[in-house]
């Protein structure tokens, strides 16, 4: 699939990309708030606080990242889907200044157990800035909405 | 552990709870401001565009728990972690008027290969409503920062 092309969820197969050529910036007062109001920690609070942390300078909330890869993999136009579970690795901070994309593939495809009008897909993704280094891989378990 | 004792990771055991006291109330304000920011979907956006989706009134995202659930989780006053990994479900959606707390306890405890000087903790918690209602089960994997 490509950005844009809406498509529903049932539609995918096993191999299709999950590219985002939307890439979203991320600066250093969206870090800062949403640290405020969800991860009230020294390494994402200010420069001056994050310098004491293994961070060395101001790093965005895993979290924040989440969120971030939620809102490309939404720009991907994916409808009907309901998120079962999740799993996340963080193999480097979001920085201020990163602008972020996401590249990725369906890689499995069957139909529920429990419900068989339902389709469940597992979508596996990387949330990767200009630089290509890789801010969060995820494998997400979807279930189509019948 | 307690609520409000500041602790440092690596002085957790396993068996230890993890329990917060304190509560947070979710609003649809917040709710919806969340999603036009992160997980922009009918179900999170108003409760007009929710009625037509399967969540049937408005719900929130679940990074939005997730974000809920990090606030939560340092409001237990544990220091010097690093998020490595975690692994999210989400058995039913968090509804405005909900009140979040975190339940849970330390699951494992072992040195770093990689880095023999710090431990790697394995922390299990569930976000729990008002009503018993359990909004999220997170299993993290974290390590101390030496």
């Amino acid at each position: 699939m490509t950005m844009n092309d809406e498509v529903r969820l049932g539609e995918l197969r096993v191999g299709d990309r999950l590219y985002s050529g939307e890439e979203v910036e991320v600066t250093a007062e969206e870090i800062m708030a949403f640290a405020r109001d969800y991860d009230p920690q020294p390494g994402h609070l200010s420069e001056e606080t994050a310098q004491g942390t293994p961070f060395m300078s101001l790093a965005a909330s895993g979290w924040h990242t989440a969120a971030l890869t939620m809102r490309l993999l939404v720009g991907l136009g994916i409808a009907g889907s309901i998120g079962i579970s999740v799993s996340l690795t963080w193999p480097t901070p979001t920085r201020p200044g990163d602008r972020l994309h996401i590249d990725g593939h369906v890689t499995s495809k069957r139909l529920s157990e429990s419900r068989p009008d339902r389709e469940i897909l597992i979508l596996e993704y990387e949330t990767i800035n200009q630089s290509g280094e890789i801010r969060q891989r995820t494998q997400a378990v979807v279930m189509t909405q019948g």
